[in-house]
């Protein structure tokens, strides 16, 4: 399986392909940006049209977008609700399923510790993928631990599953 | 000039096509629901195709778009800011430039006052557009009035450099 983590900013957004198939792998990471284009409807069409580029280039099965349930302040959250709008446009354009993690969620399951900070999840991610000590922005180690949390959630969930079909089995 | 008015909201989008050729005419108005549809994703991508699909149908040469800097809530800004990128991506896809106007733009251009209320911007609209009585959606009339506003403001500006372009004229 393979799945690209999103994390869409208002200025910045994230992105980073794994894989899972014997071990789990880093494909891709970086950042696409919008900054600096105006008026704002080429902007997000920029975001869109790069984030189609990506899916179509690394061909992932499913998109882990961050699903953040604060912001600083509303005009925030409409110009992050636009950039995951963008996102959400492109997966449905290329058919992927979308699945959504809060910053919560996502700190949990790669740095075991809900309020963990940017600098233990990057130091996870790193540890997690092997990387090697090489650049990596910050919204892009961000993304993928946004990929790696679903990679987990669903290890998770299957393991669930074994664990009572194998009891179901037993009883 | 042909202008489509979009009001896009949390559960239905209003749209209202309007043109001024000798007179004000009334093209079409109503909404665009993707109440219902889930996951979200799917439910953006059917908003943002039903109004391709009425970009392709009525042929505007400007989207104007209201543009709200305030929401009940965080969460519904991010809401907002969601249905408000599916229509800049449809302007974007179809090369329409859009404007924005706030919802006190609006009210003053429509109703000669910023803090009238929606019965009586719908009442404006129907006097200015010469709308019977007949069924008119409050999502549809918003729209129609956010495509007079951008109307009415090209028309003042285009005033202004009448008169400014006389008086240098004269001078």
């Amino acid at each position: 399986m393979r799945i690209i983590g999103v994390d869409p900013g208002n200025a910045v957004t994230g992105f980073g392909v794994v894989e899972r198939s014997a071990s789990l792998q880093y494909v891709a990471a970086g950042t696409v940006r919008g900054r600096g284009i105006i008026p704002r409807p080429q902007r997000l069409a920029t975001i869109y049209q790069k984030l189609l580029e990506l899916l179509d280039r690394y061909t992932p099965d499913v998109m882990s977008l961050e699903r953040s349930f604060v912001a600083i302040n509303v005009q925030s959250a409409f110009a992050l609700g636009e950039a995951r709008a963008a996102a959400m446009l492109a997966a449905a354009h290329r058919g992927l399923d979308v699945f959504e993690y809060t910053p919560t969620d996502v700190k949990l399951s790669v740095a075991g510790y809900g309020r963990a900070d940017k600098r233990q999840v990057k130091q996870m991610v790193r540890r997690t993928l092997m990387l090697d000590d090489g650049e990596l922005a910050d919204d892009a180690a961000d993304a993928l631990a946004i990929a790696l949390c679903h990679l987990f959630q669903v290890k998770t969930l299957s393991a669930v599953r074994n664990q009572r079909s194998a009891r179901l089995a037993g009883s």
